[in-house]
């Protein structure tokens, strides 16, 4: 291929098609031309993308056309109907929902960690998986290649836009129903005033922490525990790793953080595991407690990697570690992890295959 | 005894202090004489207690003569201090801070738990648990009397009151700053608007999660993660147990959360775990993810018990569960606790030692 290749966004006008852009403009070299796509909703809206307004135009069969990678950033049911139909025009199809994350013929990727993995897509389609995957992955797939993981005991604490720009609306018209207010201390009184804006979150957000994230699937757990678990085996090809998770929003825009029990085949220092996180690409190892070094949230949103601090090893066990992870789940946890999957394409087909 | 006893409340004026008043107030017919203390600052300032107003006193030695129970919602150093001027009056003291729960000669005690160690304080002091370890002890309590515990994994959503009255205040003052903004998207805009008015935590709260409670202590852990440890194998006389535990602040106002992982030496079922928790004391059981039934902070705030959801049994070991818990920190986690160990001295006391 000797032009640049041919880009289509579909979700442009999302809350991870938003940072997409940012990352495209900053990545400005790598594609040809540059597609928004999203519902008929928006279309004709125009976005800057590499310093240019760019018009938004309906997803369709035609839109399509001559396309080279697709990056879904778009519903489920989009993406389950549209991923294949662009990779059966000749694009590879780039998918950040949970549609094909889990199918055997579909990869499911984290450049740091498995890059081989992109090469192999008989359906055309590349997986990108959830954003608290994408949180953990960088650090915990680095401590596996060293110390070799048997168990991982995961806590989240998800940001509302891990649920879409809708979901951001939600919290910030809640905020503003609770700030200036003694509300917080009464039974009920943030459900009062916050009222039936819940958004898309099964309870009030503000002041408050809803422990139950994504749809309910079989004996209580939630599809997004359950995909936190899958997704870690599927990556770091570990099939009968045990992975227990329980996924919890809390009142934080956007920077999901997990607290993580990891059990090892063989002994680990925090010094070694220091040493692996600070050269582990994808990852910053921020660890100083005693200077008030550790990662939040507002520290870590708007930045690529996952922020590692909190490392401390078992007193019980010589071989777990407990650690505290952020990452920006609109980044690393989808823009930018899909846009470094397309990036590796774009790469192999520019090398002519 | 034919009187009924005297209580001295020290702390009166504090967080913990406002739930105790509330508390002394239900449960009227208990005390005789009611005196509440403070340091010399608020000396003076009237406060509503029983339906009366009352005067607050600054603690000294004359303030405790006559008393028979001392309950003690003020700083460390003053407890340290005082109580055991109290008990060498004559007094039991009953403390709510660190002062003296890991000493071998004073009892740690949680009525559902433990409800016989009350009787043995060679010091004259007892002790009440850390507010997190209140939150987990009356449900895992429960658990272990019916499964025998193993190991615990713990990661902490808590609430700002857990460090005061003027946490709660610098976490209203910064959720002021940041309503009705698009503050929370960018890096470090949220440290930015809040500056320096962090109150006693080591980042902003607000559109933040805080991953450090406590003082740092040895290899990393800080005091309120080996005190949850320290403190539950002390209630349940496991000393061996292995507990791993993640203390992370939450902008809630009051009432902690805790996501476990508990693995036991029986295998268990959700239903025998549904069956033991809704027959425990101290334990609400609200789990139908289904109907949304689940515990957060907004509801629980307000309330006496313990709330379990989100019951699950590990994939992985059919003798391991997963739970999240929510109990209000000013009341089970201080001042219920507190005044509930004071009246079973109270009634021991009036049964004629
Ligand atoms: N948010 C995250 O942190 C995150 C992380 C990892 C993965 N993901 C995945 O990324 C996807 C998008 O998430 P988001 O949070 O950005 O959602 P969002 O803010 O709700 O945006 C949804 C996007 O999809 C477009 N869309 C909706 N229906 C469409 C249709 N029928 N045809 C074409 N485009 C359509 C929307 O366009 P209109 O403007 O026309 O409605 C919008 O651009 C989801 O699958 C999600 O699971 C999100
Ligand atoms: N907050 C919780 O959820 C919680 C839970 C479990 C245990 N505790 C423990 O309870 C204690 C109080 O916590 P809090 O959150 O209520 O704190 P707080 O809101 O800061 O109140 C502190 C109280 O202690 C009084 N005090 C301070 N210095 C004193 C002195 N030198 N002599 C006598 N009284 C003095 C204060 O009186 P002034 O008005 O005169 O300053 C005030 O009444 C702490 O030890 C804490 O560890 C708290």
């Amino acid at each position: 291929m000797t032009r640049k290749p041919a880009l289509a966004v579909v979700g442009a006008t999302g809350a991870a098609g938003a940072v997409m852009l940012q990352i495209l403009s900053q990545h400005a070299d790598v594609w040809g031309e540059i597609r928004l796509l999203s519902s008929p909703r928006s279309a004709g809206r125009k976005l800057a993308v590499r310093g240019e307004e760019c018009e938004v135009s309906a997803l369709a069969e035609e839109a399509l056309d001559g396309i080279d990678v697709a990056v879904f950033l778009a519903p489920r049911e989009v993406a389950e109907r549209w991923a294949p139909i662009a990779a059966a025009k000749g694009a590879v199809a780039v998918d950040t929902s949970a549609a094909f994350r889990l199918e055997a013929d579909v990869p499911l990727v984290v450049p740091e960690v498995n890059p081989h993995s992109v090469r192999v897509r008989p359906r055309g389609i590349v997986a990108s998986p959830h954003d608290t995957t994408l949180a953990l992955l960088p650090a915990v797939g680095a401590l596996h290649a060293a110390f070799g993981l048997r168990e991982l005991v995961v806590s989240t604490y998800q940001a509302a836009s891990g649920a879409g720009r809708d979901a951001v609306s939600a919290l910030r018209a809640q905020l503003s129903l609770v700030a200036g207010t003694e509300l917080g201390a009464g039974p009920g009184d943030v459900r009062r005033a916050v009222g039936d804006d819940l958004g898309p979150f099964p309870a009030p957000l503000a002041l408050n922490v809803v422990p139950f994230a994504g749809a309910l699937q079989e004996d209580g757990w939630s599809s997004e525990e359950l995909g936190l678990r899958a997704e870690t085996r599927k990556i770091l090809d570990l099939p009968g790793l045990p992975v227990t998770a329980t996924c919890v929003r809390v009142p934080v825009v956007t920077t999901h953080s997990l607290a993580v029990h990891a059990r090892f085949e063989n002994e680990v220092t925090v010094e070694r595991a220091h040493e692996v996180l600070a050269t582990s690409p994808g990852v910053v190892l921020y660890d100083s407690p005693e200077a008030g070094d550790f990662p939040t949230p507002a520290d870590v949103v708007g930045t690529d990697p996952t922020w590692v601090g909190r490392v401390r090893r078992s007193p019980d066990d010589p071989a777990a570690l407990s650690l505290f992870v952020c990452g920006d789940n609109l980044r690393k946890g989808a823009a930018l992890n899909s846009a470094q999957i397309a990036e590796a394409v774009a790469a192999e087909l520019g090398s002519g295959r």
